[in-house]
């Protein structure tokens, strides 16, 4: 007889197309508290909300490898921001201010998070520290994706 | 008579390591013109040639989630920076200078992108606002990468 | 006869999940030493020791294309700090420091790597740029990750 016909396709590689959380937020304000979460409230992108707007947070999903970065518009004070994990401060930035001398102050980190770890911005210090600015021209931001999933 | 030979096996399924999209360029020179878009000129990574050096803008060819970052010396005056999309200012970034005090000043962004959209950075103000500097031992950069392309 | 049974079905595609780099260090002091590599002795994240903390350097080992950060605390004098590929300045960031103004400096690059590459960050010139500050509540880090692995 005949040869049968070709085998179907093999399935589609498995992807890291499945698995996506990614967060870029920013201030439309200056922020008034310090030694809480920073709450970003403009959204450039939070499609899968892992960036909880309410609490300030990012809350972890999907368990894996991320990347975070924050820049910062330092204005009227100096300014002391920590990237925290689960109320510990991971990392510190310290930017001074001098009179008409707007500065730009940033930071990035890749971490192993769990599903349920949280990660988010805040000042650390009193309010000396609080020189994180912004308004409709001038942005302060933070974003954050998963670089490498767990696999289950 | 017998059944013929079994048919052939089917072909590999997709790779997820198809969707390339990456770019990382910086000035040789001080940027001279304002309100429109900085024509980054030196080349660190640009092999789908995604950024167009004629039009100094990303064009983007491959619909999914974008990371934009850009870190810019700030000498001889101020810089106001903004990151555009199709025509529209999305971010700013805003750093004075003081004499004798060369400065910093950087951003990033994550932005869904869909095929035929443009990303670029232009001064966003007049030449008071231009203190977008380089020269050949200090750099003005703008990077950018798909992170999670879209399933067609 | 009978046509044969079909084939087989064919492989999964290639999985983007199997190629890991990163890493995300820090410093604990200020750096001491010019013209030779910044040995980050702080580690957020280095689970394949792809950064080589006693040389300084990160060594390629999946070639492919890589995504570079650092973010500078500059304190007490200037700083010029050159990122470098295989013994070759590749960028460069300027940051000038006045008395009682900490500031903060950046840089980000994407480059395509073969296997043995080797990137990493110094101080360039002399003593005069060395700036580069860092104690328990002021970070300086370097952070790099790989984002296309060649395919074999
Ligand atoms: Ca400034
Ligand atoms: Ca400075
Ligand atoms: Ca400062």
């Amino acid at each position: 007889g005949f040869p049968g016909n070709p085998g179907l396709k093999g399935a589609q590689g498995e992807s890291a197309l499945l698995y996506h959380s990614s967060f870029s937020v920013g201030l439309t304000d200056p922020v008034p508290a310090t030694n809480v979460p920073i709450r970003f409230n403009k959204f450039f992108h939070n499609e899968q909300h892992h960036y909880n707007d309410v609490s300030g947070k990012f809350h972890c999903l999907l368990p894996g490898v991320y990347f975070f970065t924050y820049h910062l518009t330092v204005y009227t004070k100096d300014a002391r921001v920590s990237l925290f994990k689960n109320d510990k401060p991971v990392m510190f930035t310290y930017d001074q201010y001098h009179e008409g001398n707007v500065d730009q102050a940033s930071g990035a980190l890749i971490l192993r998070l769990q599903s349920g770890d949280e990660v988010w911005l805040q000042i650390y210090g009193d309010e000396d520290f609080g020189g994180v600015y912004a308004d409709n021209t001038n942005d302060s931001t933070f974003s954050g994706f998963l670089l490498y999933p767990d696999m289950g």
